[in-house]
């Protein structure tokens, strides 16, 4: 296929999944006629953008040539202040949406499949040689202060090409890790097998809590297929709480799944006892980072405590769309077994709620 | 039927309804095969929660063995500086959405039936001796300032259990209101003909605009039948503007109501003529206490009149959430008859609309 | 057609237009049966309200009885401060949403008609002698500084009535431009070939970013038709950035439209190329002012930019709904080619997109 007009369309992928993907969490039953959507058969078709391809061609005969970035390019970015390096995959993993089976709230059991191949970033040893543990959804968390430069490294061990885009901190445009058709850079499409080096600086200003996620030329599919994460940049003199939980609110829906029910989830995960039992003492400080990745919106609501919003406001209910991120602190006064859930009424009954638990 | 794994499934009420309950007021035409959702009827098959029955059954030979939390009991609980005392069920109450029969911004008539039987929370003297006006639509306002404690003596005259939830305010664990499947206090399940009191503390820290709703094991359907209200904690010194108004933004729709029309409201009214008429008179200090209670997302926007957010931008429009809340307050200056009302235009013109007149 | 109970029922448009028009942009496919609305077909059975007749009728014998109010009418508002005059019209232009004919984000063709009539404000010389350009969407940017006063001269050359309502500007009563039904002033129903005079006011505490719309008696067809454009109030010593964007987020569907696609579209245009390519350079301070006006929530997210929220908050993506508008200001320091877009997903892939670019 020729890079040119008649190009993979991948918005015949999202009409084609419409109706059933983006509507049935609004509560719409449609006849689930599409099926799950293959991304991997649809990638088949995608041209090279022409940037990739000179560089794949340049990198031919290098000691790697499977890096897009290789340590040598790299030089050509100044690494400001100290490097917090992180090696990171993306792969599919099995992945069960409600381990337990069970949903602790109504006291009653989840019925049908709940399985199905997700997909994932996974956190590395240096140069790839252990996994970090399994691959799990909501990606590892990256982790930087201020002053210091994250270098990730990327290998994508999936057959369709995807990137790591992320949000707040600083980036160059060749960082930017977006798709963006015949003027994309190597970052916005790392091909299966191929591993990119991302440089991004926490320069000051950047300080924040933030998310990571694909941005490739299958954007949103893999998304919604597990691939994103928290980040964090930590402010000079930050002392992150005693207790600190990063929650990534989104949906798992039948074109994505192959599943029959939809999920709203918590960190790949739905109803109270599989979203994640958090867990506090009184008197610790206690900090959430709230982030949203799917096409909704949502309010973070948690039972039996409150916050003061950054604006002044004293809440213990919030809004955020798809890519906000916030956070919330407090010192622990109320011991016992809370929610935290969407207060949107159909997300929290689609399992977007779970355990806060308090000694 | 036991407590256990096959228990009352209060999600396929929301499947059931779905199509029609939460996709009509985004404008989608689907038959309306369901009808109308008969909430009593499923709640015949719930299990009553271990704690809930324990209580039931130490209670057996009390004097009043209605109550699940005696007088006696709430000596546990500290009553901590001066007492609001509330007196407050839930009760069937005959409402007619458009009362008028009229749409007054566009001088038409509002066809088709109108009338259903709703949900309300309903205010009454000491020990129910007397109601205090009818049950309506929000329920009362609940007004507490810091330093006092709130304490809602609550009768369930509903045949499902439903219960009351605060947000803002302090609450202890027991005190949540909410249904927690197996661990469930009897708060969070309060039967036909039981009264539970609340007791919660406008502690330091809790001043705002906030709301109340049911949390039992039906929700959401009897929030969304109308069990909802204000609840304002004054800080101290706060004095209330000289024109004060409560407006809750929702929706009633064909499953819950019976009726063919989707009515999206204020203060269980549809249109303008039906909503309140609010008054006040230039000169006058005015504040809006504003809080949403559907499954949707708003902007509240007041014509010929902006105010200052917290966070200190001026603005004439503000996005809000389902239980978000906030208020806003401004000098009176500007006489005339003004809409205020959700600038989403679908539910403009689905009856969120009003009219604000300044003399 | 008699002014009383039988009168306009334009909710009957929108329940006619709202499977497809609500609904499509959503992600759901429904058949197009309703066919795209023919607004001034349905505009011919208006009733003139009251108090516009009588304008009109009082008006009969004046040197230009096609003016609703009359310079001699606005004697009787004081005009505080130096005037910022403005000559308005609002007409039908054949309109492209995607002049390029192609999708630069994907590297692709968009086939199908993208070509319709849309409704658009244009700006003219003093008294309409000639036209400043050709009409757009949106229309002209309103600009007046604290302590001016704002005269907007409209004249109607569509058939249907319409009007100009601002947001965040001070006005009185009779110069909102909204219809009220029965309550109606002249400038709220303004006819085919007839102009009023607006009167608004940049009163201290009315500084900020805004925009205006038809609220017109066919509310809110003309608003999704195109008419609706943005409003600046300088605060006192206020400077505008060296680069200054205004971009408007809205949607054209095809019951509007008569076209089969859904178009996400920023200020008329949709995907990357079509829509406006912003440009500026390093060290420029730059600002954007964003506001929404369809049915929808947005986030807005630019790619290689953070910027502090009036909250104190350093974010890169801000939700706001319809009607909402804000800005954004930062010193530009990241060169290259960078997406600026709607991060609901459904919507960045229906056009909501486009590039910033900086040298």
């Amino acid at each position: 296929m020729n890079w040119g007009d008649e190009g993979f369309d991948r918005r015949s992928l999202l009409a084609m999944g419409g109706g059933m993907f983006f509507c049935t969490l609004a509560g719409q039953k449609i006849s689930a006629s599409d099926g799950q959507i293959d991304i991997d058969a649809h990638a088949k078709g995608l041209a090279v953008p022409p940037k990739v391809a000179a560089a794949e061609a340049a990198r031919a005969g290098s000691p790697d040539p499977a890096a897009n970035a290789s340590r040598t390019e790299l030089a050509a970015f100044t690494i400001n202040g100290p490097a917090r390096e992180y090696w990171i995959t993306a792969e599919p993993v099995e992945w069960n949406i409600v381990p337990t089976g069970r949903d602790q709230m109504m006291n009653m059991p989840i019925k049908g499949k709940t399985k199905f191949t997700a997909w994932a970033y996974r956190a590395w040893t240096p140069h790839f040689k252990q996994p970090l543990g399994p691959a799990k959804v909501p990606g590892p968390l990256l982790e930087v202060g201020v002053g210091e430069t994250l270098i990730v490294h990327f290998r994508n061990k999936l057959k369709s090409p995807v990137t790591m885009h992320p949000h707040g901190i600083f980036y160059s445009n060749e960082m930017d890790g977006g798709y963006k058709g015949k003027f994309t850079d190597p970052g916005g499409f790392v091909q299966h097998n191929r591993t990119f080096t991302y440089v991004w600086e926490a320069r000051p200003g950047t300080e924040g809590t933030w998310l990571y996620h694909d941005h490739g030329p299958m954007d949103p599919l893999p998304v919604f297929k597990g691939l994103f994460g928290p980040l964090v940049v930590r402010a000079p003199g930050e002392q992150a709480p005693e207790a600190e939980f990063f929650l990534g609110f989104h949906s798992w829906e039948p074109p994505i799944t192959g599943l029959k029910e939809n999920f709203a989830c918590i960190n790949g995960r739905a109803y109270a006892g599989n979203t994640p039992d958090l867990r506090a003492s009184v008197g610790q400080r206690v900090g959430f980072h709230v982030y949203g990745l799917d096409n909704f919106f949502h309010t973070f609501h948690l039972h039996g405590h409150r916050w003061t919003d950054p604006d002044g406001t004293i809440i213990d209910t919030k809004t955020f769309g798809p890519a906000d991120s916030f956070r919330l602190e407090f010192v622990e006064d109320n011991p016992g077994r809370w929610f935290y859930h969407c207060h949107v009424f159909t997300h929290f009954h689609m399992g977007m709620n779970g355990w806060y638990i308090v000694d």
